[in-house]
């Protein structure tokens, strides 16, 4: 196994109703292999960053066996930047900036070392940097997901399905899944998604948990019903991370163990919320994971037989 | 053991984006009651309807094990009538029509036979009809649940605490749990439900499931993501029924069997919106409902060791 993610390191501003931030670190990329590196301890980043970048966060990720060879620095640039400012309910948010910077003319560099990497997370970025980097990739994964996003939809649709006719997992929410196929009912859905290509499809419904479809198979993981949602940024990223980590470290892509892998993901989300950006996940142990999904066991297990 | 429903018995008349119906049979302990009917093979009902009632209908009831002397029927007087449009979306609906009638000076008489009723199941009616019925009880049930709604809150907030505090178990949906509490999240809502005097509380959220919740368990019961919900109505009620059905039927009040019964209930709602008012209910077999809670049973379990 080597897992190789794709996806934005960046800076991030929050403003949720329990406080705001200055700048901090973020981006798809970095919670999604911040999440995975509890499950596999070695693995890949392609991403891009400004010299205005931290090295000391390169260090942290080093030290987690994040490899940042494929991590372009690019001399002079700046990283790329989000504000968003949430509203009261958390579950709908503007974007206040969104300045480009480095990832406006990216250009994803797959280096040797990671060409036999096995598992391929596609954070959410263009879907034309997406597909160049399973084209430039030698030999065909034995797994490759896909995360995007409602905007892809509105200014590139015919690239996205094209990304995602090449990926075996696609991961969106209930809205993108509506606004992707014109269907209201998830089931039919995802119906439709799976003839575009994936052969598996994880509708995330926030707050009211995630759905897992293959062609003849439905799982249903329920959320962690929170007293407080902190901060939701980063949430479905560290899903992934966690969803791949699993998968990657088990190298089982049954249907049981994608299970399994959605409730790890739900796992490492739930924890991501309860405090700004990364800082909760910087702070988990392998011991808080465990308790966390036995706590998503307890929750939606039953017996039928008395 | 043996249940009573207290609940309209009523006309409905529903529009929804898939037809129209005109007056059918529909109401509250109607929904309840057929939905028990499944596990209980004799039960109580207390209602009232006027002579306008077809006598096939009671004569249907009966014939499914619901003994109707407690349901009043008023000579010279009209059913409590309602009729309603669904949006396109199922989840809203706007009401045409509340015709009272008989429900407007209801008072419930508890017969004799029906004393010694053990599980008593309060339908959505006015909290003042619901608690007579409770004080009319000589000795107290062993499990008494409760539905409500906004309705109630809105006009008769004080009536409703009250009996809110009699009964067991308060069933309500998400949006009710939050006016009735002033909290947004549903677990914080239901802690202060829980201080109000149930010893449980279920949240029922629609296609997202249902929590039901104790001072110190959680469980959260998936829903069956439907590709097509045809009328939503009766579906809560058919919840209660087949919830607290399964309850009577296995006089086994703890977390773990409450778990199971909110399983069978969702499974007789699953039903209950294939079909215009209670018209899958009354096709149902015992089979059907074999394979739907193995259904909700695939669709949620999972093992976390491979």
């Amino acid at each position: 196994m080597s897992l190789l993610t794709v996806g934005s390191v960046a800076f991030d501003a929050i403003e949720t109703p329990f406080g705001k931030t200055d700048k901090i670190v973020g981006g798809a990329g970095t919670y999604i292999s911040l999440a995975s590196s509890f499950f596999v301890g070695q693995q890949n980043i392609i991403s891009v960053v400004g010299s205005d970048f931290p090295s000391e966060v390169l260090d942290e990720m080093n030290s987690r066996g994040i490899d940042t060879d494929g991590l372009q620095i690019k001399e002079g640039e700046k990283t790329f930047f989000w504000s968003g400012k949430y509203h009261n309910d958390m579950n709908s948010r503007d974007t206040l900036t969104t300045e480009l910077n480095v990832l406006e003319h990216f250009d994803p560099i797959v280096p040797a070392s990671y060409q036999d990497s096995s598992y391929v997370m596609l954070g959410n970025l263009s879907p034309l940097v997406q597909s160049k980097v399973v084209e430039r990739m030698e030999n065909r994964p034995k797994l490759i997901a896909m995360d995007t996003m409602n905007f892809w939809m509105d200014i590139a649709m015919d690239d996205l399905k094209k990304t995602i006719s090449m990926v075996d997992v696609l991961i969106l929410n209930d809205e993108e899944a509506r606004q992707l196929t014109d269907e209201y009912a998830l089931v039919t859905a995802a119906k439709k998604i799976l003839k575009m290509g994936p052969s598996h499809v994880i509708v995330k419904k926030g707050e009211h948990g995630a759905l897992l479809f293959s062609v003849d198979q439905m799982f249903f993981a329920p959320a962690l019903p929170l007293a407080e949602v902190f901060d939701p940024t980063g949430a479905g990223d560290t899903f992934a991370g966690g969803f791949m980590g699993y998968i990657a470290s088990t190298e089982d892509r049954s249907f049981e163990n994608l299970k399994r892998a959605v409730i790890y993901g739900s796992a490492m989300a739930s924890f991501c919320v309860e405090k700004f950006g990364t800082q909760r996940l910087l702070e988990v142990t392998q011991e808080d994971i465990i308790n966390r999904v036995k706590e998503f066991s307890d929750l939606s297990s039953f017996d039928l037989n008395k």
